[in-house]
């Protein structure tokens, strides 16, 4: 028994663009645009009773459809906002304008737009699969809780407190999130484990005005000048971070988990070719993959001051995300870096550093969950004849903590977006054929999960497997 | 015999407003603004058939009055464009309105705009002081030329071909420059020298496009990363310029000039309070005046890259200017610059350097011209009983080079703008009762050309005076 799909993607592509044209940039205040995509993603699940529900933040959308006596719960997460469109100039089309084109290296179809593939893409071609089963059969496989919200794109301020206080509504054995991506397109993979966040604002601040520079140079210390030597002083010349105890309580790397990756089949040189930089970087010693999938690091994301004119401007700030692996405590993390920055603060500055709130440490599900083995299948019955890789998002997925804490559920990630698609970037893309491969993976999925006999820890206690 | 100035200031603000509220931003593309400002200032000077004359760039405006025959030619110079107004935020009230206040610390009045002291006020004055010997004496006591520039505060990029092209046509003696200030307001002073001027880009590229901070984060060079790493070499850890090369040809200094330099009052807590940094910072080993006289700066003006979310900007540039002493060839230090940031330059990264064009050496006058001794007896009348001290114009006055070169005539700096009067930056003000001091000191200054026996080379060399 299989579910018949559309013949063609006409359908589905329409539909996708009516929900990307919405502009739900959590970052901007446009509360109406927040609203109407909400009510978008709320109409797909008409079937499952979807309210619009306050979080103090962007309103989240729920639902459960809970027609399968003595099947699983499984909660399907994901997020209908996305993240600021960057510089509209860098856009090749309007980033609201969902725009199908045939990608001239590979021949692939593929869309373009923001949230194309985080996370509209593959959220919109799970509602679908669930609107099939209800449509050819009746009935969906197993029981279905959703939750997508509207704040991942700014770390998810107030799920927590959201989670925590509707709790038994949403309560499941597993959370499966639509949101995340395999890391590559000719190699079907499931995550299981994402980075944590942590994520700060560094203010420099020097005379109470910007100063001539000529006038006023070589007298007093330019803030321009201490940022700079506070960020790089953050990592040494080989690109090691460098900032003691920012790596208390990760475990040291085995041999067998570097084998295990080293054994990923991975071009550095495509890699490198696709980003179009001289050459990789990063800590020495390491592949660039064992790096990706086993190091915290800290980037700056941003940093102002000044102008192109002749001052001693009197400000600059940087924005500053680290990721972080098992291990990191946040807390732990913000302390060392705190200290660092003071000890490196130049004389004559005044250095503020300010932590965002909504820090998360690092992620991980057992390879041996009752949940990945079923998942596993179904990708290897989608991609016949290519193994499944077990893969680490070397993103962040703030839900997955709050949802083993507040849920007692472990979380699972099964998105169809690929990490190459310019997430976050300007020109982000959703490769065509991955709707139609990710709606027959999500309806074996689904009827894996019917046919188990439980998906909770007490399953997997039941299986001897937890750890 | 002297001059009869207004009973109180009413018309000279209320005219100053007028040419304050043309928003002559030269480094905006508002030509009609620049033209505004160019007519205004013309129409004070019509005396002296005045000529708004095209330049390449934004126009000059020109005029003569040669109705002194035997009496010495000098040059006057000014300029009618401002400095962007940087952060409206800041300015407590609008950059274009001339607002009248009393400053509650000193009791002084002042009026806030931007170019009220840089230099549309220290300009006005002089005009104002020309039309009232026309007025009441029907003469001016020497021969006058005008000439102001619409591009000071983009490096005066066209001018050098405009003067090269007219000198015959601004033939003179000497230029005294109205653009400039006074080192502070108790104490008059006369600028002996300014500093040269270099400005550069630097833009450090990436990948092609941004990247997720998560999904990339650790494979690649961030150019935020690099940047600051760059920027960070340029000065050791103690505030000395780090650059092979960067000095080359200063000549060392003196004893005798330290003495000189130290002898001067300067109250160092008092321009850290002002300023309102936790300390001054700079060269070590040195008074923070003798470093403000004396040393070369390179100072970063902007830095710019990404923004606040979870990216690796793919680019992050920094606009750089150096401030440049005697002895300094600005193409020794582009050169020993280029050098240093393509071998600090991280691997993984791509470094443009382009350095502006325009860049100027350093600039003085000897302290023995006779033009310096008639200026400095114009102090003396005005200010009775202090002494008048020879200072350093920290700042870039590029025209002072040109006008050697091409006019064969040595600068002199008469303004009554003070350095502490927040040129270039947002709240710009100048004081009020500098108008009318301003307006007695060139009266006295004019007078005092029309009696001399030669301001040009040809004065200081039947002196004996040429070094």
């Amino acid at each position: 028994m299989t579910l018949a799909f559309e013949p063609d993607d006409r359908r589905y592509l329409a539909e996708l663009a009516e929900y990307v044209a919405i502009p739900s940039v959590s970052r901007d205040a446009d509360a109406d645009a927040m609203r109407r995509a909400a009510e978008w993603i709320a109409s797909r699940i008409d079937f499952a009773d979807p309210q619009i529900v306050e979080t103090g933040g962007h309103p989240a959308v729920v639902g459960s459809w809970l027609g399968a006596p003595g099947a699983p719960t499984v909660l399907i997460y994901g997020h209908y906002d996305v993240q600021p469109t960057g510089s509209l100039d860098e856009w090749i089309t309007p980033p609201f304008d969902l725009t199908p084109y045939v990608d001239e290296a590979t021949g692939e179809e593929r869309v373009r737009g923001r949230g194309a593939a985080d996370d509209k893409g593959p959220v919109y071609l799970v509602v679908e699969t669930c609107r099939q089963f209800l449509a050819q059969e009746g009935a969906l496989p197993c029981n279905l809780r959703f939750l997508f919200e509207g704040e991942e794109e700014i770390g998810s301020p107030n799920l927590g407190s959201y989670v925590r206080t509707h709790a038994a509504d949403l309560s499941a054995d597993l959370v499966v999130s639509a949101d995340g991506a395999q890391w590559r397109t000719d190699e079907p993979s499931l995550s299981i484990a994402s980075k944590g966040l942590l994520a700060l604002d560094i203010t420099v601040t020097g005379a109470n005005r910007d100063l001539h520079s000529g006038r006023y140079g070589g007298t007093v210390a330019n803030p321009t000048h201490a940022l700079a030597a506070l960020l790089a002083s953050l990592h040494d010349e080989e690109g090691r971070i460098a900032v003691d105890g920012f790596g208390d309580g990760i475990p040291a790397l085995t041999p067998q988990r570097l084998a295990e990756i080293d054994a990923v089949a991975f071009d550095e040189e495509a890699y490198r070719a696709d980003l179009d930089v001289p050459a990789l970087h990063g800590e020495p010693g390491m592949s660039t993959l064992a790096r990706l999938w086993t190091q915290p690091t800290i980037e700056v994301n941003g940093i102002a001051g000044g102008g192109a004119y002749s001052v001693i401007p009197h400000v600059a700030s940087a924005h500053v995300t680290c990721r972080l692996v098992p291990g990191q405590r946040p807390e732990t993390v913000a302390r060392a870096l705190d200290a660092h920055i003071r000890a490196h603060a130049m004389p004559g500055v005044r250095v503020e550093v300010r932590f965002e709130d909504g820090a998360v440490p690092a992620y991980t599900i057992d390879p041996g969950h009752p949940g990945i083995q079923i998942a596993r299948d179904a990708l290897e019955q989608v991609y016949p004849g290519e193994e499944v890789l077990l893969a680490v998002i070397a993103g962040t997925l703030p839900a997955t903590v709050l949802f083993e804490e507040a849920l007692g559920a472990k979380t699972m990630f099964f998105s169809f977006a690929v990490a190459d698609e310019w997430h976050h970037a300007p020109n982000e893309f959703f490769r065509v054929r991955r709707l139609r491969e990710g709606m027959r993976a999500w309806e074996i999925l689904l009827r894996g999960f019917g046919a188990t006999e439980g998906l909770g820890d007490r399953g997997l206690a039941a299986a001897g497997a937890v750890r």
